[in-house]
């Protein structure tokens, strides 16, 4: 089988590629180039029959939904309900974490019903089963990799970058680490003490990328858990491991981009997304919030939609959202849609910063509806229509351009209204 | 009466001003330099008993909620609730918008009750009993000021920049002209055809502002209600005024800072606030927001939480909250709760980027509660304890230290856990 990078060298463009260049506003050849170049990534297992997205430079700002099974909680019309709220609320990708349950019936559900890009931590699967992680092995963890790759799962999320020879540094951490992936491999390391056997077998994995045209996704096994841990000896040491395996990726024509923190305060997000994109030759960043102080718990959607949002500005290209229920439970259903639409927001506010043009269409016609008093139309273009009509108390529908509007905020002194008396 | 920057020119010094110095970690010297070269400002009626809070250059970022009745909603033990959950999520300041109901006898129990920062805008109380904006006149303005000055008011905002020759370039914008005291004195000037009398009696007002120590708000009528008119001719023009103002209140020796937009798209936010701090030399500034996107009503104190963190970033000081019913409805409890910290989360963030050592140590005994499993210390450094307990779903307390942890995200795949047993 070939790549979708094979198909494009070739001269081959897919009709998809056509679809996204028209959808991103940009030309065919230029998305085409950025693919080769690895700067832009789509997502696409060739088993899987959906509509792709690209994600990277010059793209739109992408956002992706973590969801999934846990031994206390499997009950997959429940996971597949997040699912279609994430859709809903704007995210552009999940990712099935789950741990528990028929976990092979639960993704095909996915891809049948919800057509969307998926992604998958294939050490999550892996372990099940396995007492500890030292009995992992790389036998065990191809078969997962082969088995998702079959059922369809579009990029997956490889802890190859975590070495040896970073364990001391993570050890001075506050924090130390907080990645289960991290920790599974750490773990493994120092009881066998012998180098990572994703790094020494990484080739074996790439081999099944490319038969399934699978993206790789470097995890950060050493991502901060905590803004005092941020951009350390730890976290830069990682990527340098993972710059290399990027251009690993390349040569075999893998398409490939990279997951990045998690804990960085203000100060430290832009030196955080230069060095990924300097160590990683430009490939796509994927970062996980990141949040901007430690005790927002219960508000994390918001410090993640802070640092989301200037780790985008600053370069970033697809953000794993952050619920506020991070750090102290299973995110529910309506926690899923609180985090997506953060990070939507975040993702939108960087996308008209840059003058994309649909941003700006949809930004100005609810000003203008606004200037209208057009209800109707500020319902269809508000991020949540739900939550919209919920908080105006809306009582009657059909009160497009009626100034006699609903919000209570102001009544007669509503400034718009003055103004428009005259 | 003198003011405090008489006082601190003679070389008094307040016991309060020692007290706001240790509380920000600077020396008295430089806190006074500060005040009286007008880049810090102490809000403080000379006849408000309390505990003032420095707002500007090298303090902490501070937060402020607006409350206050409106004719179709007028309960004063509501509003007062809204002032200590504003107070308790962590507000350093209210402002009381009301414009229905008993105000005065309102203002009384805000000074008695809650020991916070005051501000109002006049123009709203003016407006009350007069049958439209054409009838007000600068002595019943001053008539307001004076009252609400008696009631220990310690920062007020004045429309008094917004002038005439501005008024055609807010005509050429999507969306006028937002600020309810901007399109009073924007209908007020069409009727008369004659310059603000905000600004052609600027000296009256600053009369008062001396004898009983307000600050001056000037507020900015023009601010742009849509990121369309963000930066634009209006909002610039009216600014320059400003900057006039700034010198007039300083030449009086009255404690003046800036209001600001809005809403504002992420690109022109630094331009904004550096413009503002050179226009007005250094006068601090408070902003509403601003607002990175049109479209997110429901979530606007998440856009403008991303919009808050940036303009704090690049030197704005004072914060305005932004509810999630902003657009749509009066805030209730909750939406207070929910929008003050939304703004603090931005605040604290960049009082952290900052190396501010509070925010340092909370930060880092947050992470260290985290890998010590200790809840309990979690659930008391936790930006909401309320929410933090909700979300946790603790059934049981006195858990401190107790690696078998209530929260359900990842059960024994929690990172933490697995390399604490190494």
């Amino acid at each position: 089988m070939s790549t979708l990078i094979d198909e494009l060298q070739q001269g081959n463009t897919p009709d998809f590629i056509n679809r996204i260049a028209a959808d991103e506003g940009i030309d065919v050849r230029t998305l085409t180039d950025k693919i080769i170049s690895g700067r832009v990534v789509v997502c696409r297992n060739n088993r899987h029959r959906f509509d792709p997205i690209a994600i990277g430079e010059g793209t739109r700002i992408k956002v992706n939904a973590n969801l999934g099974t846990s031994p206390t909680q499997c009950d997959f019309d429940n996971e597949i309900g997040k699912i279609k709220a994430a859709i809903h609320s704007g995210a552009d990708a999940v990712m099935d974490l789950s741990i528990a349950g028929d976990i092979s019936g639960f993704r095909k559900r996915i891809t049948g019903e919800c057509n969307i890009t998926l992604g998958t931590v294939p050490m999550y699967e892996a372990m099940i089963g396995v007492d500890s992680p030292e009995q992992m092995n790389i036998d065990r963890f191809l078969k997962v990799v082969r088995k998702q790759a079959e059922e369809g799962v579009d990029f997956m999320t490889i802890h190859a970058g975590l070495l040896r020879k970073h364990i001391p540094f993570a050890e001075k951490r506050v924090l130390g680490v907080v990645s289960r992936g991290g920790a599974i491999m750490v773990q493994w390391m120092r009881h066998h003490q012998r180098e990572s056997f994703l790094y020494e077998h990484f080739d074996a994995i790439l081999e099944i990328a490319r038969e399934y045209d699978i993206t790789m996704s470097l995890g950060d096994g050493l991502r901060p858990g905590c803004t005092a841990d941020a951009n350390d000896a730890a976290q830069f040491g990682e990527l340098e491991a993972i710059g290399e395996l990027v251009q690993r990726c390349r040569a075999a024509n893998v398409q490939v981009m990279v997951e990045g923190p998690g804990h960085v305060p203000l100060h430290l997000i832009e030196e955080n997304i230069r060095k990924q994109k300097a160590i990683c030759d430009g490939a796509p960043f994927y970062v996980l919030g990141p949040l901007v102080m430690d005790y927002a718990a219960g508000y994390d959607h918001i410090a993640g939609a802070i640092g989301g949002a200037l780790a985008a500005w600053f370069g970033a290209d697809f953000l794993c959202y952050v619920t506020p229920a991070e750090h102290l439970r299973l995110p529910t259903t309506d926690d899923v849609r609180e985090g997506v639409i953060a990070s939507r927001i975040a993702a939108s506010a960087v996308d008209l910063s840059r003058q994309n043009p649909r941003e700006i269409r949809r930004n100005l016609e609810m000003s203008e509806a606004r200037n209208a008093f057009d209800w109707e139309a500020q319902e269809r273009l508000a991020i949540d229509k739900g939550k919209f009509c919920k908080y105006l108390e809306k009582v009657e529908s059909g009160q497009k351009g009626d100034s006699e509007h609903p919000c209570s905020m102001c009544g007669d002194w509503c400034a718009i209204k003055r103004i428009r008396k005259h």
